[in-house]
């Protein structure tokens, strides 16, 4: 092996961490917890992990939470721990999109820190209105886990783009097809089926909600361009089903560049198969998420070249998030850790006093927003026939 | 090896081919008549392979073709081998397609079979005209040398698509990138770049008509599915270049599913870069011409597999199209080849006064229209800022 | 996302975890730490980071280890945990190779469990040593890290062989390529090149012993074979270096099977390439490091699978180690923990005096001794011409 | 479409080509005549396609030859046509291996050129006498059809090495597994496997003749090297089965680079896997026979590329024998059509009496002696338990 690990150097300076939702029968819960331990950056001390009080105290004590550190109430959760000298500085909301919002003001008002999970909000009002608030709250450190965006090779892509390595950007194509909603297993009460097929839990959109806007946001993150407006033709394919399943976008881009976005959960044989493409007047750049530590870069005119996380032609963007040599894969939880490690950096400033380290880079309230404009305006246009729609 | 070869079996029985276009310099030309040899089933003996007649000349020499046979006006050659005992029994025309119809015209005219590079015509009324008068015309055999349909794994998800093994189509997905006009080299004199992107010889569409049209024909070749109404947005990213070289489109098929298409010529790492991926309610299928002896099939809820041509799970559809065992790569050519062998059945079965043999299959004028109602209606979408317009 | 998590559900239970080696500067363990860490099922609380007194207690102030638990001598350190109420019931390790028994016999004779690094030992001879001295232990936990015995996708291969879907074995191939030491490294100063490549602390293999022995663990760990002879020949590229470099096996199993095992340092292009396949009479799987959620399965005459982590087609054996669903990468670290939490399984039921539940897998002693062997067998055979040598 | 495409440029200087064997229920024949035709290079005008005079009969009448060309007997063959001023200027030579020798000296004394089959002969001393027969006919072209050497990425490779691209070469691997001899269907009458595990027929060699040769001779052509001594493990898994069908093999070069070659016909999920990868001091390279238009390439140090057919980065070697641009997939017969072009320039530069132009490669005498010579080698090293063997 020829390079240097990276990983716990920190640790000592762990900071307090609690959860709202991750109960039992969860799944993004317990990816945030190994995300939030594996660069051993935090410590996990307090949940409301259910509004369900049986539920909640069953999880706690499962996870070792301190019976008094269990709550089935975020409110109440936020408020007692405020109170605490050894109280959760931060705090991790990882429940249906509808209780995003109320939570993370709840525990914004008490001064914790706010790691929330993706979609940001119900509605792009509701996500607005957490803008403002923060906007007053300088001192809070607000996180939104757009966990692909902690993957090594693209914040490479994204280095290299803003380095003008591709030139002028024209295209930016992105797909996350999915096969895993091709039935109606909601119906079926299958639990991560059931609240992101509800309106009532997660909002407007169906999978432009739930994998459009990572694909949005990772298009965007990554080619560091903005949209300005965009077409959309939303179809639910599942007979009975309440929210969309596939999702066909025409992007434009300020300043020009012209993309697409294609999310779809009923297209079979593809298990989470986000990809983005990104190519300019000089060069261009493919990605794929299921084999992460790969970028494909394409000087043009030259030979294709294939940068591997850690190896040759990678540079420090993604060095700052890298643990192991290049050959050794890393993979979806590496990349969520390395958005808890930053946003650990950040609240460390914070503790401190002191402007975040450079290079420092998480999602965070404007994504959210962004997320929740992409989301509106897609079925916006859909509902007006593919009319094109500012966002 | 495992399996018996195919090839040249019904040779002696040769038909007697004509060219018009195909000179020194040009390109698809050269391919035609290798496709033609491939398999045995034609002989090459007349051309009026450039209307400039030194370069005619030059070129019919070059290939061996008898001085009297050499041609620069493809009215005169219609006319002269018309009247020949042993005059040409079809002709290729390869020209640029301002001139397909009137060549294909004239040697409809004198009762010559006619081979015809895409796209099909300059515009959907010249492509219409031909259809009508080919209305006329049931002895004449004409096909369009969509290439990419004589490909054996694109016959095969054809088959399994026609036999449901991919239940009800909800989803097709085609593409097309390519890098070699990122630059304006047209403006260098490249031959190939020239003319495809001159509107008065290429019509006009750019990159839809050149790349869209062939990725439109094999979606609907492979899903079995009609488009009923698209929205487009072409765009020209090269300065000053005259036709689009970027084309996003939405796609609603008839009978529900949907689709998009993307083709590039400006997009860096990307050399032909044509891929469909069709998805149903019971299973996917995803094809790369790149890789043309895979094709990828997950039955939903099953393991991915990877079907190769001749290989186990490869069908009739494809056998009737394959050379050479499993293993053993057949590529661009062959596929060509093999339109041209469907095609030399069919002209066979008209000099023996007969059906064609079940299962012979090759694009013509139907597809042509296709092809040309796809561009203006994409072009025409375009103009009005991306409205749905009806195929 | 259609499967539930994985991961701390055990938490409140964990392990006391010490260390050796593994101080500022090291790589490797700061990989052991994380994957102590990733499943919440230890906590580090004493190390012997480096046998220098004042690098150890550096490194233990820079994990947060109690001042009176960083200890410079492993032998103190054992002993002195031992004493402790709250003394590790575990230790790590991570030395180079000549400290990996007279370490381990430290905390053994103290009743502390030991994971190692691999390979076990200097010397077959001291790995026998050890040996029968385990044996003489019942109630001391010892692991090898032969980690990428760890991935789900060389369980779920070791599982189908078990079950005869591959049928009777006849061929496993072995590669595992790198290329960091292409050029002499090791005097530049390159740490991890200076003691892998100096026999008086790697004993006599060089890639053999480093990548061979992996290699040679995880053939026969997946195949379920062991082997009967080898034949060696061993190269040193590089001039001045003391070690091989380049590692040419054949191998002769017990029943009859055959194999190669290529391992080396010096092939530029090559990340960690291992890679192992394995063919029977009834079908074959192929399964690479490098990408490591898939592996490759054909029952003979059908259809090439690609059976992935969690996917259709992975079973229980891959399911015990898997902690999210497919489509989301596990890679180099999640295999590398999943030792760890197997070997804390067995800790556990040591502690409350029972037997280990059903499953539970993970490399130990006999692996360690086979690995010297088989390092020994290679030295031996490739000092005497490319003699078969017996195992 | 980016460059000029080749083909058909110097018909009307066809070579006049006969052949023996190759009748009904052949399969290589086909392909050679095939690849005979693919640049119009030949026209085929004679045959002795069957020693059974009915069979011979109707495949040449199936193939359209004249009936006083249809020949049962290949001796009067060469008789008859070395007689006629028409008479054929070359013979492909298509036969079992038992034939090839004599065939080859009957039309070599009637002063044919000739193209044979590999492997060259029944054994290495019928090899020698062909040699020193053709060291006396300096005015026969001999070729032997070794069509992996016309891959025009293999032909990359070989320039790349030449040039130093890759420093002193250290490692050259080789492997070829295939599975479809993975149950004795010889027995069940399949004709391909019968002659080929027949030792009357097919010699002393089974897999490590039929396709050990093919990746002896490629990792010889590709690396520039040539095997000083070698080490064999020859096995026959199929009970019953006369000769081998798995073959390993470790390798020493003269000038000491090491490799191996292992070739399989009963490993399941192989199709035609020939890959052949190379290591040197300053760079790798990595070609897989089944994706062939590719060609991996790492400087060490520097990112790993992909080098394509007709692509940046691709040399003059490989575009002698490029047909079409890239991304426009060439296969196996077009490889196999490349040695019949440079056979073809060959012969009319005898037919003129001048040199060949430069850059004119393909296998010939010297190639078949050398397989043949690895062929015993292999079985010697073998029958004498793998002890070293020079070639």
């Amino acid at each position: 092996m020829a390079i240097e690990g990276r990983g716990d150097a920190s640790a000592g300076r762990r900071i307090r961490l609690g959860m709202v939702g991750g109960g039992q029968g969860a799944f993004i819960g317990a990816v945030h917890r190994l995300a939030a331990r594996m660069d051993d950056q935090y410590v996990f001390l307090a949940g409301a992990l259910s509004a369900d009080a049986k539920r909640a105290r069953a999880s706690g004590e499962e996870l070792g939470l301190a019976p008094d550190r269990i709550y089935s109430d975020y409110r109440e959760m936020a408020k007692a721990e405020a109170k605490r000298d050894d109280g959760v500085e931060a705090v991790s909301i990882v429940t249906p999109n509808n209780v995003h919002v109320p939570a993370a003001i709840a525990f914004i008002d008490a001064g914790i820190h706010v790691i929330c999970d993706k979609p940001l909000a119900f509605s792009l009002a509701e996500a607005k209105g957490l803008e403002r608030k923060l906007a007053k709250k300088p001192d809070i450190v607000f996180a939104l886990t757009h966990n692909y965006s902690g993957y090594p090779m693209v914040r490479q892509a994204r280095e290299m783009v803003r380095a003008g390595e591709l030139g002028e950007i024209r295209v930016v194509q992105g797909e996350y097809p999915q096969d895993w909603l091709t039935n109606p297993i909601e119906r079926e009460g299958q639990k991560q089926a059931t609240w992101r097929t509800d309106p009532k839990q997660t909002g407007a959109g169906g999978a432009v909600g739930d994998i459009g806007t990572h694909t949005y946001q990772l298009a965007c993150f990554m080619s560091g361009l903005a949209v300005d407006e965009l077409a959309a033709d939303l179809t639910t394919f599942v007979k009975g089903r309440k929210v969309d399943d596939n999702v066909n976008v025409m992007l434009r881009f300020k300043g020009g560049a012209r993309g697409m976005i294609w999310a779809s959960q009923v297209s079979p044989g593809n298990e989470n198969g986000l990809k983005i493409r990104i190519y300019g007047s000089k060069g261009g750049l493919e990605w794929t998420q299921a084999d992460p530590n790969y970028l494909w870069y394409t000087p043009f005119g030259e030979t294709k070249r294939l940068i591997t996380r850690g190896g040759a032609g990678s540079g420090t963007a993604a060095a700052r998030v890298t643990r192991v040599p290049p050959g050794h894969p890393e993979g979806y939880l590496e990349g969520f850790a390395n958005l808890y490690t930053e946003v650990a950096r950040a609240i460390r400033a914070k503790r401190e006093g002191r402007k975040v380290e450079e290079g420092v880079t998480f999602p965070g309230i404007a994504d959210g927003v962004a997320g929740m404009a992409f989301i509106e305006a897609c079925v916006k246009s859909s509902a007006k026939n593919g009319k094109w729609v500012k966002v």
